[in-house]
Formats: C-alpha cells, structure tokens, sequence
C-alpha cells in the first residue's frame, strides 16, 4: 500500500485481453487480473468481465489491506470515444460497436466512480506520474503502435482540447503529397513511423533487389516484430526500415518541438519496444529541423512504464478526478 | 474608460514605429503616441521613446480621467526573448541588438510594473480578450507576416512553454525536403505561406511562360502587397499564388487542428490583409486533412483586430498579470 490508504483500479480495454489492476496511491501495481475479452460483440458480456474483475480486485483489497479503500475505477479505450458522454463512438479492437456507453454501463453495476480516457492520454498521464514523464510540467507522449497516437500534459494536466478530440499526434502532416492514412489524409506521421505502415513499407522494399533476411519470412506474415529481431541479428535492410521509421518520427518531433517547447518528448507504445533503432534516428531528424534553443533543453526518451502506462494511467485518473 | 477605472499601456517595438497606447479595462485605445524608432542602434535612445510617451499617456490620463490607474505597461517585441529575464535575445527590427535587459531598463525609468511578451502571443492574448477570440477557451492564433509566427491559448491562458519559446507555428514541417526556411530547417510552413516566400514563389513563377500584370515590376521591387493588389484587380497569377499560400497554410491549419482540437484558428498579421485571396484555400485544404470530428466544430477565421492586436495584448498583458 502507498503513503495512503486510496487505491484505484485501472482497466485496459483490448482487443484479447481486459487487464484489470488495482493500483496503489503510489502508482504500484498491487494485483492484475487479466480476463479475455470477450468473444461476440454483446457490450454486456465485456461489462460482466469487467464487474467481476472489479469485484475480485476488490475482495482482495479488503482482506490484504483492511481500512483501505477503492477511489474509483479508470477505464482506458483505444479508438473514437466520446468523453463527455462516456461513450465508445467507434474501437479498432471492439467491431460492431457503435456509440456503446460504457461509463453509464459500468456504473449501473458498480458502486465506485467511473472515468474513462483513451489509452494515449492514459499513458502519458501513467507516465507524467511515475514515468519517464516524473516531475516536469509539460510533456508530449506519442504512442507509436499498429498506429499512432499521442498524449498532451500541459502545466501538469492532461489537456483534451475543446472537444475531447486533442493529441492526435499519429495526423500531423509531415510528407505534403505522401503516403495515404487511413484517417483519409495524405502524408501523415502515422503513414510513416507507425508499426503497420513501417511492414507495408519493408514489403515494398523488399520488392526490390534488396539483401534481407526477412526474405525468409513470407510477406503476409510479416511483422513489425520480425523486422525488429531480424534488426537485432544484424539484418541490414531491417535496421535501415526502422532507423528511417525514426527519422519520420523525428520531422514529427521537431514539430512538436517548436509548437510547444515542452520539458520532454516521450516515445511509448508497443512498437517502442524497436526503440534503439528508431529513437536515436528521430533524435538526430529532430535536432536538424527543429530550433536549437528549444532542442538543447528537450528531454527526447522511450517510455519507462512498457505496457503498464495505460493502466497505470487509468487508475491515476481515477485517484485525481 | 472601461467598466473599472483600471487601464494599462501597450507599446510596439516595431523597426519603424514605437506606437504606445492607453488602454482602458475593456480593450478600449484611448490615446496613442506614435513615435519613430531611434535610428541609432543605441537601446538608451529607445528606452527615452518609450518613457516620453508613457509620460504623456500618464499626463493624459491624470488630466482627462481623474481617480483612474495605470495599472502596469505591456512591452511586445519580435525576434528572440528570453520572458524569464526580460531580455530581447535578438530582433529582425533592430539591428545589433544582443541580449539587451529591456525590461529592467524600463523599471529603472519608470514607476509602473514593466511586463513583455512576444508580438504574436500578445497578438492571441488581445484577439482572445476583445477580438476574434473572444469566449474561446482554446485558441490558437497564427500571424502571417514577413515570416509565421504563432501564440497558444489554453484554458485561457496563453501557452509559453517550458522555457518560454512555444508557438513556433511558422516552423511546421508541411513539406519532408521542401523550401530551405530561415530557421535552417526544410518545408516549414513559413516558407510557403508568408509575404516574403509568397513573394519569393510569385518571382519564380514568373520566370516561366505564365501571363500576368505583375510583369510591369521590378521583381525586385516586387510585394505581398502588390500580389495582393494584382490579384484583386483580376489577375489570375497573384490570385492563384496568393490561393497557393492559403493551401499551404492549411496543411499547417490541419496539424494544428489535430494535434489541439481548439475551439478556433486565428489568421491575423499584415498578410492576412489578403485573406480573402488565403483563406477560403486554407479552410478547403485543412477539410480535407483533418479530422472531421475537429473540423465540424472548429472556427477558423480573420482576427479582427488587425494592427492593433499587440497593443491590446500588451495592455491586457499588464492588467492580468
């Protein structure tokens, strides 16, 4: 237990697994308990597993810690989510789901508080409390995924915009007549660093008359996690995919930069896992384009919570709100 | 006089002009001093400007408002500054000046509390209080000039970033290896959408086979106002060039857009006097880029307080404070 006796619980809404943990007041992760999510697209079976996650974790609190108690629980959600509302308007991982809500839902089974974020803003206010993020005032997190996503603290506080919409960092324009996104836009960021679009371009280079040893893998199951290992045994063409996949990040950071001159630049998601070979390229793009004052003070480092941020982050929203 | 008997004074450092202003505690200018900017390069001479006319003003406002105060003066300059110390770093209008403590030069002159902020942020923080801006909590104002330049409001208040140098909406990349900037980085959105690359582009335009009245100038006398001019007495070249900035600034509109998801997009600066040849090709541009969620809410339009923005941000800048 923390200096205190609030604990939360944070619960990651994917597209296998719910992982539901109850997490202390100092961030730690006292308990995981980690449901599959369910199968059909019923909302009600997601909201039954998520009720008895809740229910266990909470069991346990009061036997283990007696006198402790539960602020409330944070739910993170990737995709469209109205915040206002608590609805899941549209989720990459939960198909058929349409305007779903979820907060209105939890609560009608359960007694706590219910908050909900999506899991980019999540990871950054994860991060901003006991990450790479710890102690300053303004942070940019991206996510780089199967897309990519990102995470604005200003003066401490997640800031949402005036819609709930902010931090789509994945949709900065960086390519004018580039590559097509799937948000319908040409040339965007995530069109180049994320996870998906780094496969998409391997394949195509791999079309040409390139040495590569992922010539052994057949191109429909290659992975942003094979051109990763593939780098780290020495596979030339890999490491040069991911290192230009840092150096698009990095035309991304270097505008960030000049917009908000903020303390740090935090680089998480799954596909920062390849983070050796992407972030000292994007580091080096970034400090060519962007001003040299705002660079020489900007903190630019891979996230330190791994998979962790965004339940570490749900449970944080629901200790603070 | 305002709802208070509270007022303030603004001053412009510009390259030619120092105008001063009394402003009252509704953004009301009451009196302006115009004077000339020394020509020597010498910060004393600029420092005696300024405290004439804050003199004058005060002398003004003893005579003709009685029982009213001057709450403090707002200083605006462009170029370089370091907010933390008061010092302007460099400046594109005056020339030879390095690292010059301007603010603690005015408080030994001067009894009043001696405030400074850059132009463009000025600029958003009086369209935000009395102009365009007005009711907004999320604003972000982008000045088209000689270059870019940007100011940030959230939650009301504007945005310095950690070290006082956030808002460099100018430096954008929207093009990966487009026009070499002046900041030493490619593509930036300044380089396409202000008065001095527009009129670099119209010259380039013009060396192909293309008809158009701006042929008549001297190239090398050739303006933004000119193009401006031509393209509103029907010539098709200027309106097409000037079509061409406004489509550049809306790739720079749709990264704003979805990065802050504001309640508005400014467009002020001397440029914007050609607005109407820019902005309606920024809005189409930045529709088709951003996301729609962000654009169906979102205003973007003409400030509306044109050259006396920075005046009325100062003021405010020393009333708030």
């Amino acid at each position: 237990m923390g200096k205190d006796t609030r604990s939360a619980i944070g619960v990651d809404i994917g597209g296998t697994n719910v992982p539901a943990s109850l997490v202390d007041s100092d961030g730690k992760i006292i308990k995981t308990i980690n449901k599959k999510t369910p199968g059909d697209s019923k909302p009600e079976a997601l909201i039954d597993t998520i009720k008895d996650s809740i229910d266990q974790l909470n069991e346990k609190l009061k036997k283990e810690f007696p006198g402790s108690r539960i602020s409330g629980i944070g739910i993170g959600a990737p995709g469209a989510l109205d915040l206002e509302k608590g609805t899941i308007i549209t989720s990459p991982n939960l198909k058929n789901w349409k305007n779903v809500p979820i907060v209105d839902m939890l609560k009608a089974v359960s007694r706590f508080p219910i908050y909900m974020d999506n899991d980019a803003n999540l990871a950054a206010i994860g991060e901003h409390w006991i990450g790479a993020g710890k102690g300053f005032n303004n942070i940019i997190m991206i996510t780089l995924g199967t897309g990519v996503g990102g995470g604005i603290i200003i003066n401490g506080h997640i800031y949402r915009g005036s819609h709930g919409t902010a931090g789509e960092l994945g949709h900065i324009t960086i390519v004018e007549d580039g590559e097509k996104c799937g948000c319908g836009n040409k040339g965007c960021l995530e069109a180049y660093a994320s996870a998906n679009y780094t496969v998409k371009r391997a394949i195509k280079g791999l079309k040409g008359k390139v040495r590569s040893t992922l010539r052994d893998i057949n191109p429909k199951d290659l992975s942003a996690k094979d051109i990763f290992i593939h780098a780290k045994n020495g596979d030339k063409f890999s490491t040069h995919t991911l290192n230009e996949s840092g150096r698009y990040l990095g035309i991304g950071i270097a505008t960030l930069a000049n917009i908000f001159d903020p303390d740090a630049i935090i680089i998480g998601g799954g596909f920062a896992e390849a983070g050796e070979f992407i972030i000292p390229s994007a580091i080096s793009e970034a400090k060519v384009r962007s001003f040299k004052t705002i660079m020489e003070k900007l903190v630019i480092c891979k996230a330190k919570l791994g998979n962790d941020a965004g339940i570490i982050g749900a449970a944080r929203l629901a200790l603070i709100e």
